[in-house]
């Protein structure tokens, strides 16, 4: 008989959170409890789950007992006091915070690309950046076959990367400046609404930002640490889903309708490229999806075997709460001792 | 005595055009009379202009006797009629479309970077694409100083580059997406508002865009045949100004502080680049005004002499009107002959 699983979601609430609750109510896991977990204030608020009502209880010490796998989508923060409390009480984390991604002894797990990572973990496994997440997903193929050199990207990343109150703040200053009143910032430091904003995460010393750096640092661990990766992150009025321009420099020779074949046959990814009828991947179309949209393949001439693309996907989904869920997919699919 | 010139601008009435007067009041230009033209239904309507009021009359044969320069932001179609029969009438053309621009008989011009080939003109003057007015403002410094190799450019373009019906359609769908409305589409293939759409101007055989291919013929002609382009143009939901992030390849090795320098003393160029104020150029800071604002200025380790800027200036402005404006300043002040 196949095991039953007790799964606990960290930030049971959140944009990502109730996200991850839908996706495991779509998974074939069998799931024999569902543990709802926030902050205090939420506490007893009710969540549904395959027709069951769930009552929300405190993210704390205690919460994880006869719990198998944690889903954290709680912050770095909450994630890194809470996230060993989980393993010592039994529970393996999948954690979708920055908290553990660089982390030597833990795994950063994109299913369709790095699998076999899942072996090594310690009870704590982290979700990639959502933006590096879709990216590699697609490059995954291309690099397999032809081996990436070199990255550059610029995204165009929607405000639900900052949860739910970035969505009301796009929403409300849309509204403002409709109806020409002043608008109010208050989960980023300009205005969102008919504005893009060139910085995503905190600025670092050598002038790129976090959510920049983290694009490097995790293709490194992930992918390929020989993989030249040059990024600018961009913040747009966009609700869901993340568009990214990549333009690839290939160490071998490929043919463009190898590369669609290649994509078309990947594993979570779908091609849209059909230029008759404009069809390219856009984040309207994608929201709501699981897969990877990638369009706009075309031969880059100004570099040798430069390749371009323009992928976008579900930043809640593929870039977070659906990844998290395949990661737990995967352990039991792998069976992977859990702790 | 200096001289007073009579001025015409064709589309008068459109977005473009309409800046475009504005940008001519400011001028220091000696202006005796301004000659507005636009299509018939146009006719009668008033434009004023340094506090007269003038009629806008119909575009065509006749229209042009007795005009100095003829400024035309009326599109390609009826450039390529109208412009002729202008200079036939003895005006010297200033189009903003993208009829001429390769025309090897005809200089195509941003003020900052080549105003010497304003000396080759016969009659004809083209105004670059929004997209490459400002990137090479931008570029022409670093250019100069360092030589280019390369340029990686993603773009975040503005619908006013679409006129004003495409300003329309974005507030009208954004209000209809707010009030969970259906929304429609004229102007663009796809939604815009709360989206970001792939796709400028019509695809090519090469499977890049129109607009993506005029940022690489434009640069070749504008600033250097050797420079390598790899574009990638992008529709955001954005009423004014586009942003470019741009990835360069330097062929010399440089300073972070000296390509401050160069572009902090540019002409047409302000900086804004400062972590710990989280400023840098965004579309909301920089439109109504005239120049080209650069930000994010950083050394890109990815590849030898690698540099990222982020760029945002008015594509009305810098991007169409002033740019056109300023090519007839120049040409007064450098005293070429008109015809």
């Amino acid at each position: 008989m196949n095991k039953e699983y007790c799964i606990a979601v960290v930030g049971a609430l959140g944009a990502v959170g109730s996200e991850m609750i839908r996706k495991l109510e779509e998974s074939s896991l069998l799931i024999k409890k569902l543990v709802p977990l926030d902050v205090k204030e939420a506490v007893g608020k009710e969540v549904t789950f395959r027709s069951s009502s769930y009552k929300v209880s405190e993210a704390k010490a205690g919460a994880f007992e006869g719990v198998d796998f944690a889903i954290f989508s709680a912050g770095a923060e909450a994630s890194s006091i809470l996230a060993p409390i989980a393993v010592k009480e039994g529970a393996v984390v999948v954690d979708n915070s920055s908290q553990w991604r660089m982390d030597p002894s833990v795994p950063l797990v994109i299913p369709e690309v790095n699998p076999e990572s899942l072996k090594d973990h310690k009870g704590i496994i982290a979700n990639p950046n959502c933006s590096t997440i879709q990216m590699l997903v697609a490059l995954k193929p291309i690099h397999d076959t032809y081996s990436i050199k070199r990255v550059v990207v610029a995204t165009y990343q929607a405000v639900s990367g900052s949860g739910n109150a970035a969505i009301r703040e796009l929403q409300e200053q849309s509204k403002d400046v409709l109806e020409k009143k002043e608008t109010t910032s208050h989960v980023y430091p300009h205005q969102i609404a008919f504005n893009v904003i060139p910085q995503i995460d905190i600025f670092l010393e050598n002038g790129y930002t976090k959510e920049e750096m983290k694009m490097v640092h995790e293709t490194h661990k992930i992918l390929d640490k020989n993989i030249l990766v040059s990024p600018t992150a961009v913040r747009v009025p966009v609700v869901r889903s993340h568009s990214e321009a990549i333009m690839l420099e290939l160490n071998n020779p490929y043919e463009l309708h190898e590369v669609r074949d290649l994509l078309s046959s990947a594993q979570g990814v779908v091609v849209v490229d059909n230029v008759d009828t404009l069809s390219y991947p856009m984040p309207i179309d994608a929201q709501g999806k699981n897969e990877v949209f990638v369009g706009r393949i075309r031969r880059d001439e100004s570099v040798v075997n430069g390749l371009s693309l323009f992928v976008v996907s579900d930043n809640l989904l593929k870039g977070a709460a659906l990844n998290a869920v395949q990661i737990v997919e995967k352990m039991v699919e792998m069976k992977i001792p859990l702790l």
